[in-house]
């Protein structure tokens, strides 16, 4: 059965994780598997820092805090406050919770584990059916030319609010590193149902996805469709910079401009209602649905139509 | 004036802090160095862990635990439950608010930094006029040889309960560690006024500060009056393994026993009221006084009875 068969999310934090919990919730167990951007990741206070990959694993096992839309539920900030007195640096904050994930992760990865093994040892002590990969084992890191000079991306996005104006994005180390294999194996299964690609920032969210050499490739040759969600809702982000950035980099702050962004390797689109005068143009399909995810019904019937979409075009 | 000369106290944790803290309140700002133990300092997490520096430092700051006995005031656990649904290690229990001194002396350690700097950063930070000296830059590691083969010390004295029987203790890298040049500075100042032993376990807590090479010959050449206050009341530990390490190393389970671990360099030793018999043989000045130490005030009037030893000792 098609139905059955498994299907790969791509994505990076917060937006995006709300649609891999909604596949994640309509799809059978063990058929979803996540890949993580990793462009966020950084080394901070001595730790490796995985952004995106614990907002994913944070958010599919039902952990994510709902208030601070980041991080986790009943997080306490105990750690941040003596950081502060003794003058450490305080501007990206680690909740107790969440610092667990960061020194387990940092002491592994110092005893020769890979990051793929031990977010997949993490997602399942957290009780998680489905997969969740960082796109490679290499360090893949968003770097931004800005007007004010070359930051890297939580400089940029967190100790600097996103106020830089962005020239440019480049995915360091993507030249060299190496797809994660179970990704590339899953994209040439036979039995592959679908590639999703979900509504997270296309340049810092998906592209360092993309970048990694051999995935573009990979996923213009998968024989599934791929189906990506427009981050894009009446013209406008939902969250984040996405709309300021499309902006600076000189592209319509529109739903069509990210589904070009892409239009090597899509096979269909899903847009907001809102935006149907924006991606009439556009020459692949489009469903047009309520892509905003404020419950988590959103997340289901959003993904839901995504599946559908897909199913629609299997080639 | 003699009696506004600089003073040095050798210290483990608990015990020897109230101590410290005794001397801290009762001298005048900026006079008093505590040289603490590093012989239980460990790693663990990917984090070097120095439980004694950091007891005196919360001790000095105020920021102790005053219900624990260790640790941090106003502590939260989060951490802790976070790492232990990871799958991670939980036999040794750290604080959230402690966390930030592991982590921040991690990284500036891993930056290049000695751990003398950072600590004097951090007593800085926290608001304390006391020096706090590791008594080396190096590593010094307690190691027990047991009836269960050798142990690293945090194994047996937190993993194990110190349940192994002790045969013998090891300062491993205490031959080639270098002593602190301030503390030896301090030892060889002509004004220095007294050094005190604080009431810390002999073994563990005071013999690697004496293993460090030198520190015995300068403490038995030291001009200023050494005085060690007993751990031992009434023929008993107050806390902690001593009277049952003492019995398993073959020594007499009395307050005489530890003033004869010292008599090398030992000018004066204060002893409880109750152990008067026991220190009764002893061949050199004893003083007996209240020494358990429960409010603050005890700490106080305790520091000015060693004090005011010392001073009759000066030679």
């Amino acid at each position: 059965m098609s139905d059955g068969g498994p299907v790969l999310a791509l994505s990076g934090g917060v937006g995006g994780a709300k649609l891999a919990l909604g596949l994640y919730r309509v799809l059978p167990p063990d058929t979803l598997t996540v890949v993580a951007n990793i462009g966020d990741d950084f080394e901070h206070l001595g730790l490796t820092i995985c952004p995106d990959l614990d907002t994913l694993l944070y958010t599919l096992s039902g952990e994510a805090n709902p208030e601070l839309g980041w991080g986790r539920r009943g997080e306490t900030w105990t750690f941040m406050a003596a950081l502060e007195k003794l003058g450490g640096e305080t501007w990206f904050k680690l909740g107790d919770g969440d610092l667990a994930t960061h020194v387990e992760r940092t002491r592994r990865l110092a005893a020769g584990e890979t990051l793929s093994a031990i977010m997949d040892d993490f997602r399942r002590q957290l009780g998680i059916a489905a997969r969740l990969l960082p796109v490679s084992d290499d360090n893949v890191r968003t770097q931004l030319e800005t007007d004010r000079g070359r930051l890297d991306f939580q400089d940029y996005f967190v100790r600097l609010h996103c106020e830089p104006i962005v020239r440019q994005l480049k995915s360091a180390g993507s030249e060299t590193a190496r797809p994660n294999p179970d990704f590339l194996a899953a994209l040439a299964d036979p039995e592959l149902r679908a590639v999703i690609v979900c509504p997270s920032n296309p340049f810092i969210s998906i592209d360092p996805i993309l970048a990694v050499s051999g995935v573009r490739e990979a996923l213009r040759d998968c024989r599934a469709p791929v189906v990506a969600v427009s981050p894009i809702i009446g013209g406008k982000a939902v969250k984040g910079p996405t709309a300021k950035m499309m902006e600076e980099l000189g592209l319509p702050v529109d739903a069509a401009a990210v589904a070009r962004h892409y239009s090597d390797f899509l096979d269909a689109y899903v847009a907001d209602e809102a935006d149907r005068d924006a991606v009439a143009g556009l020459d692949l399909p489009v469903v047009l649905a309520p892509t905003l995810m404020v419950t988590l019904e959103d997340r289901e019937t959003l993904a839901r139509i995504v599946l559908a979409a897909a199913d629609r075009r299997r080639r």
